[in-house]
């Protein structure tokens, strides 16, 4: 089975997503009998576009040298597309987006509209527009599937969405931003805000803008769309949230010797979305270091179950939009 | 869509899976489209059989009130038919198994056969004939779903069987059976080996025979099925299993003290099946207590990830079976 892809987005997660795919090719033609094919590739600068599909090494050599993919004149047209005419044009079975594109909502629902299933790694569509998006695709039958929009790959949302088929989720309660945990580690060590988050921006942890992280966007973000998941439909308007801004890091180093941590925390109930700095105690499946996320869901038959495992990471995404792919590609097969 | 069952087994898991069936009837049908009746409840007394599906209300009433289902004479047919003679002769979509029959891979394979989905909480079928009865199902395309045979409910095979897809899974270290947990917590506290043993039969949490548990048994049979499942198909006699017989209270007693935990654990490796105690740090997610399993899977490109959950329980074993029955009625459907 050759599955046609229609990749948005050329970043660290779109290269890395490459990678996977090249790396990866015999394993997936073996173990699950697919081979892909990526015919269209769209970063800023650009679209390249080629029905036999695009050799995925060259690709990432241009882009790595250059830094864009209209760099690559000599062997490739480069098309000025919107993303929404690239999704019209490109004959591809499923359209993988990985950018940041906030009114990606509109060109997910003309693929689905074309029949084409689609996977993302990009929350504000799913985060705005859930209703609209998974209706459509649930009426059509085609894939829409999301899960690297929350924990990267760490398969909570197929957790949730596959699994536990009989049981009733009475609550989620998550820690699923790292750059705050890094942030808050750094401030329960004494650290004053402003340092923390610069050493931040110096690793590469937290970027230039850290407004969607420190604010407790991202996490609520994340946590809407496991609110639409699990206990129906809700938009990040319905979200209250607070982000880590204004923390005093004695009071944290105080917590800290009490055998408490600070954390971003997201609740998440029947109508109720709430994302907060909470204390939670060392021990908690909360408190959470480096990179690592981490939920707790109660049910009513199992009770307590926890999953934790990476939250970011261009190779950790890659692993949930993968994933995604491979299940569209089953489910469009 | 209305889905017939074949209930094998009505002890405690069974009447489980019967009480979910009654009290989410409404609820299943307004969440996944399906009704489900029970054509058939089969007990080591004999066999209800209904066409028109049974009171599952009234099955429960009679099972706990006289003990078994023969008694249940002034409105049904008892018949006396083997499981292979009711797989056979019962009309049913799917076939439920959670008995402890170690000869149930034979009616299994009968189920499949006869274009029956199985769904089973049993053991040995799976670690003694997977490759079998797997392969079978694979090439008729029946559901053949086992969520319940390892921790339960909490979705363990369901993660490594239909998530992370893009992901090579190097090693899964686990705690898989909670009635050794019980009793070597009772040891860290000072307990002889015999004392622990009895203090948890009388809990009703090790069984009158415990052997299976406390060599290690039943954590090599889960242990067994994760191999077969990641890495290819073992049998239980590929596994080498050491149980918890004959450790020295004042050596566990004296490595609590030092911050360690000690606890069956399982390590699965290509090739490779391990069942054994070891000290764990009390901060590692094997450091489990009470009903708690736990399991840390390695993987090429999300590094780390936990999942815990309960490993035991009626309620929570017939979580596992009732999702592996939605999710057979999906894939049939």
């Amino acid at each position: 089975m050759e599955v046609r892809l229609s990749l948005f987005g050329f970043g660290n997660v779109g290269k890395a997503v490459a990678e996977v795919l090249l790396g990866k090719d015999f394993l997936f033609r073996k173990r699950h009998g697919m081979t892909f094919k990526v015919v269209s590739i769209s970063d800023t600068s650009g679209t390249i576009w080629l029905p036999e599909g695009i050799d995925l090494r060259e690709a990432l050599l241009v882009k790595r040298s250059f830094g864009k993919l209209s760099a690559w004149t000599n062997e490739y047209e480069v098309y000025n597309l919107s993303p929404e005419e690239a999704v019209r044009e490109v004959d591809a079975d499923v359209v993988v987006d990985v950018t940041n594109d906030k009114n990606a909502h509109r060109w997910h629902l003309i693929a689905i509209k074309e029949g084409k299933g689609v996977v993302t790694s990009n929350k504000p569509p799913l985060a705005f527009h859930y209703a609209e998006l998974v209706g459509e695709a649930e009426r059509r039958t085609i894939p829409y599937l999301f899960e690297a929009t929350v924990m990267a790959g760490t398969p909570i949302i197929g957790l949730l969405r596959e699994n536990i088929l009989g049981d009733s989720v009475r609550s989620i309660r998550a820690v699923l931003n790292a750059t705050t945990t890094f942030i808050l580690s750094k401030m329960e060590q004494g650290l004053e805000f402003e340092m923390a988050l610069k050493h931040a921006q110096k690793l590469g942890i937290a970027e230039t803008d850290p407004s969607e992280d420190i604010q407790g966007i991202d996490a609520g973000y994340k946590a809407t769309i496991l609110h639409s998941l699990v206990f129906g439909p809700k938009t990040f308007r319905d979200a209250e949230v607070r982000g880590i801004v204004g923390l005093n890091p004695e009071n944290l180093k105080e917590a800290r010797k009490l055998g408490m941590r600070t954390r971003l925390v997201a609740t998440v109930e029947r109508e109720k979305i709430l994302v907060r700095p909470e204390k939670v105690p060392a021990n908690s499946p909360l408190a959470v270091e480096n990179n690592e996320n981490a939920a707790i869901l109660e049910t009513d038959l199992l009770g307590r179950i926890v999953l934790k495992g990476p939250g970011a990471g261009p190779k950790e995404t890659a692993s949930g939009v993968v994933s995604d792919i491979i299940k569209a590609a089953k489910l469009l097969g």
